[in-house]
């Protein structure tokens, strides 16, 4: 298997100019995250903070990120990474059924604004889960609820489907929807995910539904999830001003690592950190 | 007097971010440095690693930093800022003969590439300056000798040989130059200021010169004489990951805060400065 210098995840600005500036230091890089770049980058009405470009909207900047990515022939992974482990000598990142190995990290997967829904936090572990292709094996034969934040859930939903007696997906947003045919799509808005050491049912705006467990895929997993080990403060990953969190090679950048969020403040951090993975690699040679 | 909410000091990356960041949240906001806006960006040949801008020259970067800031109606105060003192509630910053008042400031001032030369560290306070229409009542009747490194130097020769009994300029650059007819230049490179307990005569690499007093004026100023009592190391400005520095209201991006030295790092340091800046002055209210 091919082990990267550097493995970036998040292809919002934090992670797109760690990976140009990665590239440019001549590393052989990875970028997992989608082609779309981030929906926080499409869904800004106007920009007028980011220094050298003026009263543009969140499409035009994303063009502008995209070209430069292109022009330096980096292509992105469209791949969720589901777990990272710090194995002492490199980093292994599940992606499904698959692993990559890289010799560092740079985390840039930004924050999610979705407020958790009533019961989410609380269950979670006991039937609630972030990931549905990781755990689908434990639902063989069971009932599964899958509330989705984008169109990935649909695949996540899907591979479910294989396993699951029932799968029940709730979109939490608009579009073509792309699912098997063995999936029940509900139209509803969830409320409160109900049960007392575990999961039990789901209340909606109209009526309930039994189920065995719920899967919440938003955009972003919470970092403490991603990387075990990893020391976080109120959702944000602690850095110093290298970018350096509390595991070896592995660094940090953007929303993810705390406020203001900020295109420009990403896309500096990104860079920062892409130098200090640099400076950590070469310290190893 | 006007009394700014902000004044930023430095027209680099660092400074421009910061400005139009805090203009977009209706501070009051002057900003100090050059229409030229920075050397450190003309002189780059090329430049791949501003997310967004990709294969373009120093120059060209400019060009978009300066048409973001027109389009802003953001202007710069062409004046060098000689000494920021924090007078408690508020900071007063020192412009040759002039004074102006801000509530909160923003150092953004870069690094100084160029090496001292042999001496003129040794020598610093005992007829070394860096500030020639500050110290210059202190040179009335005698002769000075101002090794300038850009054209703002050439004013303060001017200024200087007003008072001074003979003026020399040495220029560490090329172009033309606007100086008084009273005042001799000399085309030598200085290589060693000479004095026991103070300057006595400057070394060129041809012959040598009589002189009492010696001004090295170069594009920046070191933070600590710029601001008494700031924190500093290895003439970095110590800053946390809000850039903060240790006084109260006094925020510090760019270059002058550590490295790596790059453009959007920089940026990134000057927008949330800005947003720090904002926060203590709504903080203030
Ligand atoms: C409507 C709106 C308007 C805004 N307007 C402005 C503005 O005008 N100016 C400004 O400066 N900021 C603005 N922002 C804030 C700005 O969008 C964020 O600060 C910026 O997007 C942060 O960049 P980032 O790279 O840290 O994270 P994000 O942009 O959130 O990107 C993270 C990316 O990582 C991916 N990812 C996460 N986890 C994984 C994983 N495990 N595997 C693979 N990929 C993963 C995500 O899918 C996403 O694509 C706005 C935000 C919104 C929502
Ligand atoms: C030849 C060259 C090529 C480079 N190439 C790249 C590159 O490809 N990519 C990259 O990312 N970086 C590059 N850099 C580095 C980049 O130029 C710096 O990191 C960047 O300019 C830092 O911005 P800044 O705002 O911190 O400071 P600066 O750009 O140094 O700006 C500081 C400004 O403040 C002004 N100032 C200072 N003191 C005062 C005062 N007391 N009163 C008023 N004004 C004051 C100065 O005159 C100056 O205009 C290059 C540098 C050089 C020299």
């Amino acid at each position: 298997m091919d082990r990267y210098d550097i493995a970036v995840i998040g292809t919002g600005a934090a992670g797109l100019s760690a990976v140009i500036n990665a590239k440019i230091r001549n590393k052989n890089v990875i970028i997992f995250g989608t082609k779309e770049l981030s929906s926080k980058l499409s869904k800004a009405p106007k920009i007028n903070n980011y220094l050298g470009f003026y009263d543009l909207t969140g499409n035009e900047l994303k063009a502008n990120f995209q070209k430069h990515i292109e022009e330096m022939e980096i292509s992105i992974t469209e791949e969720k990474v589901n777990n990272i482990y710090a194995m002492g000598e490199y980093f292994a990142l599940m992606v499904n059924e698959k692993m990559y190995e890289a010799k560092s990290i740079i985390l840039a997967t930004g924050v999610e604004y979705t407020k958790p829904i009533s019961g989410e936090e609380r269950l979670l572990g006991k039937g609630v889960g972030y990931c549905a292709t990781c755990d689908a094996p434990l639902y063989k034969g069971k009932i599964v609820c899958i509330i989705g934040y984008n169109k990935e859930a649909e695949e996540e939903a899907n591979y479910v489907s294989e396993l699951a007696a029932k799968v029940y997906y709730i979109p939490m947003y608009k579009g073509a929807y792309d699912l098997k045919e063995n999936i029940e799509m509900l139209n509803k808005k969830p409320l409160e995910i109900v049960g007392n050491k575990k999961v039990e049912k789901i209340l909606f705006d109209q009526g309930e539904l039994i189920t065995d467990g719920v899967f919440v895929l938003k955009d972003s997993i919470s970092p403490s999830q991603l990387v075990p080990g990893l020391d976080v403060s109120e959702n944000h990953i602690m850095v110093n001003r290298l970018m350096q969190t509390n595991i070896d090679g592995c660094f940090a950048a953007g929303d993810c690592v705390g406020k203001p969020y900020q295109y420009i403040k990403a896309a500096g951090e990104g860079q920062v950190a892409a130098l200090s993975a640099v400076a950590y690699l070469d310290s190893k040679k």
